[in-house]
């Protein structure tokens, strides 16, 4: 095979896959608020949500913030998020709660105010998107009922994407969801004693 | 069971969980450049990258970003990234470029030139992080030799935090990184014709 004929053949290999992709994207044409679940072992999961709050910010959109858990007030996407006052609400109950607490009543309190707020977001027509930060660990441990946390996500604003972080996600979640991602660990720093890194992990 | 010895129960196993993590992290004290690939066939690869991006942002810290594949001009990202123009250095080559182009030719310049961008970066001590958008395309292309880019990483400074995108991460590289996820697709909208929609995909 000469030259020419190589890049012909790339050519022609590549207009497949365009007329391919061109039709597949002809008939997605339905816009509605996902339900996105980013949930397994690996990392990414808060961090992807953050990767579209990035998104949302960028293009001037109205975000809603609740974290459940592990929020920490000296974490990069807390710091960014006050810089966008206008765009962001971001409530986090009990500072620090990284469910390592003693206290389960006091879990269960700061979980149900949290969800709270969430509800008043996923309502409100003004947010493009609604993160809802390890929500699943609160369903892991039954800190919220399931059917209550399904019926709000249910009946959100129909334009309001709704993200849910967290490992464990219940499978009623996941196939309610328009979109689930699961995030495996191949490879973990923690392993060879790397520890937990400003602009990485938080 | 009483309530109060169910209450001392859950008591007793949080304190040993922390008492477990703390033991855990307690010999995590390595700081380092970490090489971080993000790869699978599901959803969240770049977005997690940006996610990383981020924190960084939100930290002051200086970012370097090489768009490899499917950048686009009216991402949020990119508008998010235009807002801090002294941390942010972003390198686009082939504005638009999706790998649906007809030119291998011009496809391998583009990566080169991206790549030689990459490299300035990866050297460069006042980047905290550096992002190579589906850097790993070019790779399962072989628009890239595999060695020059496996080198460029190995010799990168040992502070940088290097992130590299995409499906088909080579196995070389992942064997390479100190932390690998793989995102895997459990349900996508596009099957069900929902599409791609503003502050999620873009």
């Amino acid at each position: 095979m000469t030259l020419e004929e190589a890049d012909d053949l790339h050519r022609q290999k590549k207009a497949k896959i365009a007329a391919a992709k061109e039709k597949l994207y002809a008939d997605k044409v339905i816009e509605k608020g996902l339900l996105i679940v980013h949930t397994g072992t690996g990392k990414g999961k808060s961090t992807a949500a953050w990767g579209m709050a990035m998104r949302c910010l960028g293009h001037g959109l109205k975000l809603g913030v609740v974290q459940f858990g592990k929020g920490s007030r000296d974490s990069g996407e807390r710091a960014l998020f006050t810089r966008f006052p206008d765009l962001v609400r971001l409530v986090a109950v009990g500072e620090g709660f990284t469910w390592e607490t003693q206290d389960k009543a006091a879990d269960i309190a700061a979980a149900k105010e949290a969800f709270a707020a969430a509800c008043a977001m996923l309502q409100d027509p003004s947010f493009h998107m609604v993160i809802l930060d390890e929500l699943n660990i609160t369903l892991r441990y039954e800190y919220l009922p399931l059917d209550e946390v399904l019926a709000a996500l249910r009946s959100r604003h129909p334009a309001c994407h709704a993200v849910v972080t967290g490992r464990n996600a219940r499978p009623e979640l996941i196939e309610m969801a328009d979109l689930a991602t699961e995030m495996t660990l191949l490879k973990h720093p923690f392993r060879d004693g790397v520890k937990a890194q400003i602009g990485v992990e938080f």
